[in-house]
């Protein structure tokens, strides 16, 4: 039996303010031990970049300076963080989550479904939906509008992911009840990290995220949820051999059940 | 704009019973008059079959007596209708939806996704999942247990089904939930006529079906809910238009976003 302490931290980064937002969340997390820690996405730049430029001047690498002290975040936590952050890559930006631990990033998802104006100041992910071992435990990432397209958590969970980490920016208040739909129907632990708080940025645009960050099981319960406005501090423990398991009846494995020659996925 | 009026009929076939089913239903819809009316899974037989053989004596194909008497209802009601029955075709049988107005069947959904001891009684669905005509409204089914697997209505939705009738005989409470994360990511309408009651044909499965038969918006929004435990006829008007549009922000078409390259769905 594999149990994990996971983490999540709600809060409200505030936009461009980067060291700040670091500080917030290395207070925040400063008495916190666990295995896995999911941070919302974004959450060292705030949202809502006006244009690609101003995306570009906050983007980082592997190297970059937020990621090593992400990095002290997670060593001091005694475990792995997935973070979403702005990712400089040659001249290319990514909405990215980074999964790091104390010696740097192990691994980027790199959004895949761009929603809004982020289609005007980030490049769509290319990555896929890889999947990255945390010991025997399998993580996948997705982040924030993946949730609406069923093929981002299924791509992962057949991949092998246990969790889903989904650090999010929720401005539509669908994604929660939704999150239960996933991890049913994938039979994988789904941790939905929010933001709360308001940006308005970009003219007539003003954006108020929803926060009710979630935990949910394989099972469909929804373990622990966040306040919709509060900044939080979430941890629970779960047993991953759950989510290894596809079997739910005697004759139904909701893997091998699957009929791929009878499905049909073009317009 | 098409308007149309559809209804379901959510009640408890008594199992064997098919000419006494047949005839509540054909009371229970005496005075209706709609567009399309969908009824649960299994509708004329009941649901438990002990075995192949049982459920080969009660399967009928095109010819067969329930559907000339379920024409009969479509004609009346001056509509289509979907029923679940089982199909008899060659030496094959299936647990189907029938399409059917007063000419006779006008097309065949058989379950791809078996669930427990279906598994010895049917072959699995061989169709794939077809679309139908309903003048210029396209019409989707499938079946209960098909709802857990995301790539039913996706097939569905992506063939350009408007709305999917879904005959279900649900035992378990995840499904109609579950539903509106269905209408969602795929923008269409969703109609589930589940049944009530309980059987108990096979030792120790004593099922008890869970009624809360739903129609559900392309936004996610429930339209209407069946009670959990008796019998109710329930009808909506529906504006199909809102199902062909698949654009949610001015930047974003759900299906137009999807990123197939991006995806995995081996295991």
């Amino acid at each position: 039996m594999i149990v994990m302490k996971v983490a999540l931290v709600q809060f409200a980064p505030e936009f461009g303010m980067v060291e700040e937002n670091l500080e917030i969340l290395e207070q925040l997390c400063a008495d916190l031990r666990c295995d896995l820690l999911v941070l919302p996405e974004l959450c060292t730049t705030g949202y809502q970049f006006r244009d690609r430029q101003e995306a570009s001047a906050f983007a980082e690498d592997k190297d970059g300076p937020s990621i090593k002290r992400l990095a002290g975040i997670a060593e001091r936590c005694g475990g792995a963080l997935v973070a979403g952050i702005a990712e400089a890559s040659g001249d290319q930006i990514f909405n990215s989550a980074a999964l790091i631990n104390s010696d740097g990033v192990l691994g980027w998802y790199r959004k895949v479904h761009l929603f809004g104006t982020e289609k005007d100041c980030f490049d769509p992910g290319d990555l896929g939906f890889p999947v990255f071992d945390l010991g025997e435990v399998k993580l996948g990432m997705m982040i924030c509008f993946d949730w609406l397209f069923p093929e981002s958590a299924r791509s992962l969970a057949l991949a092998g992911a246990h969790i889903i980490a989904h650090p999010a920016n929720l401005v539509l208040p669908y994604c929660q009840n939704a999150m239960i739909t996933r991890a049913l129907e994938n039979r994988v632990f789904t941790i939905t990290c929010n933001r709360i708080g308001q940006e308005e940025r970009l003219p007539d645009q003003r954006l108020s995220f929803t926060g009710r960050s979630r935990m949910v099981g394989p099972d469909g319960t929804v373990l622990t949820e966040g306040p919709p406005d509060k900044a939080a501090l979430i941890t629970w423990f779960i047993n991953t051999d759950r989510a290894g398991d596809k079997q739910i009846t005697a004759s139904n494995n909701i893997f091998a059940d699957r009929r791929p020659d009878q499905y049909r996925f073009e317009k």
